[in-house]
């Protein structure tokens, strides 16, 4: 069983991410992860504080001499600007009071955690949630999330993501996509594959930014080289579409997950829906059926099919808005505009990193569950195992 | 922490759903999850199984007197026409021979978990795998959310859905919901609210029956009366959304899940998504503050808002279609028609009744969470103590 | 992963234990199961309600065909004597009231959960709160312990148990433990393998009996086989040693364990503790290296050594004493005689089945977690490619 | 539910403890958790390195201007001596050869997880997993275990420990312990409350070391002012004892643990060792009821009793000699001398405040799972209104 724990709020001294359960031998460097850092900084419509971040990590724990010990790995990333914000977010109590705090934020922003987690939580100032609801935490996300990913790479698993939908711009989809997707969709200021949208919404983005307003939109993550029979159909809190669904929309600002057809499927005859099987004369992979389609978008019953999984994740605009919306200040219960602390028009290029992050974590926890292996020699072994068995069943 | 856990196979001797962590003292006769169990089968569209089944509880523990015990609470539904499948079912072998079956299934549905559960599972027969994969396991599901929404309704929360999409026809949802929306929902075969498009959809089941194929849909779940501030921020799996997604994912043949305005929320600018907050005059729950509108559909940063709670699900078309779709048989990898064993056309509007089963165990499950308590007494004053600081605390 | 979830009171209609996550494939068959619940029933010094019990599964999920099917298995199993408790214990409300009770239990036994558990859970009639308390619920322990015990059977792997202590006379421990230990062990009324100290325990009894006395005792647990490097020693809550005090500490009336050596290990200096480690010119078993020793108790680091895994459980009297203890009664307050209810003088014997079962689980628990496995061939493939691992690096 | 993860090897970078599930608002300092770690370090028989280490804390999150926001609190702890391993446990690969690794360690320590930790994880130097099973990652459990605490103190809670047994001498237990157990044992070198015995541990640890050998011992862990009540006897793994014996044996080096009489209970009849209740006269706390004994422990069918929990832990000793015992060498096969790394000739006195960490985490979870709360004053209104609740019951 993997497992990964953050911890971090967004003008705190970092950002702290632990897995646990990674098979020991796997080969892993800082720079595995930095490099996924640095995606989720990219995408057009992102503010001053991407540049201010240069997101790297400290490796604390669980690797040594470039190889995974099989032990927790933790990773420190540390915010660039804790210094200009000590004063204001010290752990420790100033000037013998605990209450005494600095521009407490009192007007929180409508969509975002600031109203609700101070009444919960029961703080005077939205600052105790927001800096916690940051979308910052994400990085600690992404970082669980690279490791993940090194894993799944060392099984031929592949995982990437592109943008589908800006604002009301529709991306179109190749037919085929890329090989490798990352490398088309990352040459993108937009994470999208096609370029006659990419300027509209980059124009839509200025517009936007000039209206003080925000933009959501859709990415799709797409994994490939998955064995099938990952996940299982026996318990509802086994199958890995739940799994997969609430990865996801944990993600902040997420609003809709849907796998494969998803909310399409709703639409058209079972006909149209449900992939047919023949035997495939390929045969590229253990136990592969050759399928004209993938609607299912990789999973069924719960249970990788051994097409590559497709999911799609639609995220709603930022909640901060630099012409602020209307809310109501916490302490006076006066009308007021909402705080507007940061800029970015949109981060949806950057959720589908995110959401690759959240996929990889998944798949790797889903892996570790099917193939066991405390070395990643041994995790390797009994998934060939597997697949020859797979192999020989299908092997007419 | 509510737990649940089900068991049973479609045709085996009957269904066993285990609820762990119900408060003592919550009234509970087993009439309550019998009229649950009752609404998951009516739906036009569905098969003769629907009949047979009559589904009913038998109390095994955890209520006594009527009234919960805080012991974990098992229900027993036997399958009615086990006598019929016993021969196959039967859970010792036969003539000594362990492998021995009848009338094995070789030829996997597309779309079901029969093909990848056979090779993952290593077995032979598909029954092996579509016993467990099966709908039928749901019944298991809404008897346990029978329960939680028993606990939900003791503190003021009702859990209600409808229809909104089949098969490619929209039902319009009134500009206001009927505050009893079960009353008016489970009225109609459909389980939907227009009733100009329950005639079409009526029509359009008849049509793909003749047709031997099946039909997806979409139904909305409304949750209302929840106490703002279930769930929480602080971690990626406490957030509702995700622990939501997550439960609604896990239903048999979703493939979509939405909140609020979902992927409705990817297309417009951020000042068209966020609810902006003010001062509520009327003010009628404890710490309310007027929105005037829902976009965001009960959830805020992970948390509930105060506002209902609105989800919605996208299931795709049953994949067991009567003219049986291409697939191939296992044993001999030739091409075949896929089996055909049961006949109903859709169960969208049993599937709106799943959906709120699990809504209402993961609300359950927050609100334990949240005011702890033993005893429902207590839970009570729990949610009472904190409805007032709340309510303290906005009472400008 | 496995899990498994118990349901029931000792007067209910029965008890329900669901065992989740064991290996497709698996051979079972009910009378695995009944024999060890048998066992549980045996021991010299239990009351009349053991003949009454002749406790047997019913089979209602999981398993087809003498094989398990990888889905949830679910055992019922009913109380003989739920007609005559039927009024007290009916789940459904009597005479409208929800509150009427027969006989409530309102004097509380020290040294059981009935005054607690009536405060916590508000309770009038302790029978609430006693019902699940009760030392019953280890029958379903038995029972999932059994498939547990099945499957670590087909991996080689046996558990056992003996009485050690019962109320201040030891049984000696022979120099070599019998090779069928329970076959040994089972052959006494006491099950212990020193007829002379079974003799004094039998009078003992029979003295404490007629003083309307209890006793407690201590068992060893002894499960040998089991491979190298089960469990792990990187995380706090992944080491066995943790996970098998928490499983055993958890039975009824259980107050003490110990692993190897254990209080022993803190009366002698470390050269008298730890156990040398010496290539083994036999090599028995894969990765075998000799040891001349076994004071760990088949546990280093966390982890499984490769030696017999040995624990001791310690267990209290029974709190039910015919020649009640003084207590209060919780409605009025005044002094009065506990509850006497049931007659047993000593489960001890019992308690070593028991303590079996939860080790069973336990280590099938981490057979499962380290060798992943959907199907029973799957996971021996795996641990055979893990046995030749070691065995290479071992070979010396 | 509090959660706690502890990542970090005993010569990286550093150690890092996370704990989630905190309520807001309870103050807290860093100094409140370096005092504990400060305990943790002391203790006669301990070597150069506790000198070295003077462990701190570097908050990283969870905690602003000296009070708990709810969010996951990280704690950093540096190893000080970082600088002088950093070229044997450097992350980064050295040389472009990830395998080159200095001084291999490959004279597996017996009683150690070294050698089944090499084989288990594929292993070729005994220091990648050494590093991690070392006693050092302690030092994170108590940083976790001091904000558990803080919380505990705030609702009257206190926790302390002493030693009562080392190598072979028994420390007298004074009829009555301290009000301020912590204060007097930490006064003794040995953390033990008997000087005499005391004066016998500091020779037996001089002679002991002289003999190059080691020892282990048995502290006892009191826990005072808890509510009645917490804990459950519902299922297996909601009750206390188990969860405490879980915790208390994943301690490094643990093996043994017992609850209340413990292993006693099992040498006298029924009625020496259940407690016998009487209403309280002088009833200083809500729902008191007088027992002239404690002689479970605080604990009855698996929830507090009111009275204070006394547990006892058995420790073996350091499996480090510096006569070090024989082992293999695992690359070569050859008989060797263990790897002797350390010289600490017993860690007993530290154990015990290791052991009131963990008793503290279970304590301060069970606490927030019976009375919820996500700040401070709720949680503590919750506990109040549940007191009076148990006080109204009980005022006869």
């Amino acid at each position: 069983m993997l497992r990964f724990t953050t911890a971090g709020e967004s003008h705190g001294p970092g950002l702290i991410s632990i897995l646990e359960g990674v098979p020991a031998g796997l080969p892993l460097r800082a720079e595995d992860v930095d490099r996924e850092l640095r995606r989720r900084q990219q995408g057009y419509g992102r503010g001053r504080r991407m540049q201010i971040e240069q997101d790297a990590i400290e490796l604390l724990s669980g690797v040594r001499a470039g190889q995974a010990l099989g032990s927790p790995i933790a990773m420190l990333i540390r915010n660039r600007d804790w210094r200009s914000w000590q004063e204001i977010m010290d752990p420790a109590p100033r000037d013998g009071d605990p209450a005494a705090r600095r521009r407490a934020v009192t007007r929180p922003r409508p969509g975002h955690a600031d109203f609700v987690g101070m009444l919960k939580y029961d703080r005077q100032d939205a600052r105790d949630i927001l800096e916690r609801a940051s979308a910052r935490e994400t990085t600690a996300r992404v970082a669980a999330g690279a490791i993940c990913r090194r894993l799944l790479e060392e099984i031929g698993v592949s995982i990437g993501s592109h943008l589908v939908h800006l604002g009301g711009i529709d991306a179109e989809t190749p037919a085929e996509l890329p090989s490798d997707l990352n490398a088309a969709s990352d040459a993108s200021p937009l994470r999208t594959l096609d370029s006659a949208a990419e300027r509209q919404m980059v124009e839509l983005i200025d517009r936007t930014k000039r209206a003080g307003d925000t933009l959501g939109g859709i990415c799709e993550v797409v994994c490939r080289g998955l064995p099938l029979g990952l996940g299982s159909h026996v318990s509802w809190d086994r199958k890995l579409d739940g799994r997969l669904a609430g990865a996801l929309m944990s993600i902040p600002a997420v609003k809709g997950v849907e796998i494969g057809m998803g909310f399409g499927a709703a639409r058209v005859p079972g006909s149209a829906v449900h992939d047919e099987l023949g035997a495939d004369s390929q045969r590229p992979r253990a136990g592969h059926v050759a399928r004209a389609t993938n609607r299912a978008g990789g999973l069924e019953g719960g249970m990788t099919s051994g097409e590559p999984l497709m999911v799609r994740v639609a995220m709603k605009p930022i909640s901060t808005l630099m012409k602020p919306l209307g809310t109501i200040d916490v302490i006076t219960g006066e009308p007021a505009a909402a705080t507007a602390e940061r800029s970015d028009v949109t981060a949806v290029p950057a959720m589908g990193v995110i959401a690759e992050a959240m996929v990889a974590f998944v798949m790797a926890d889903a892996v570790v569950e099917k193939f066991g292996g405390d070395s990643l020699h041994e995790l390797q072994r009994n998934m060939d195992g597997y697949l020859s068995q797979v192999a020989a069943r299908t092997d007419w």
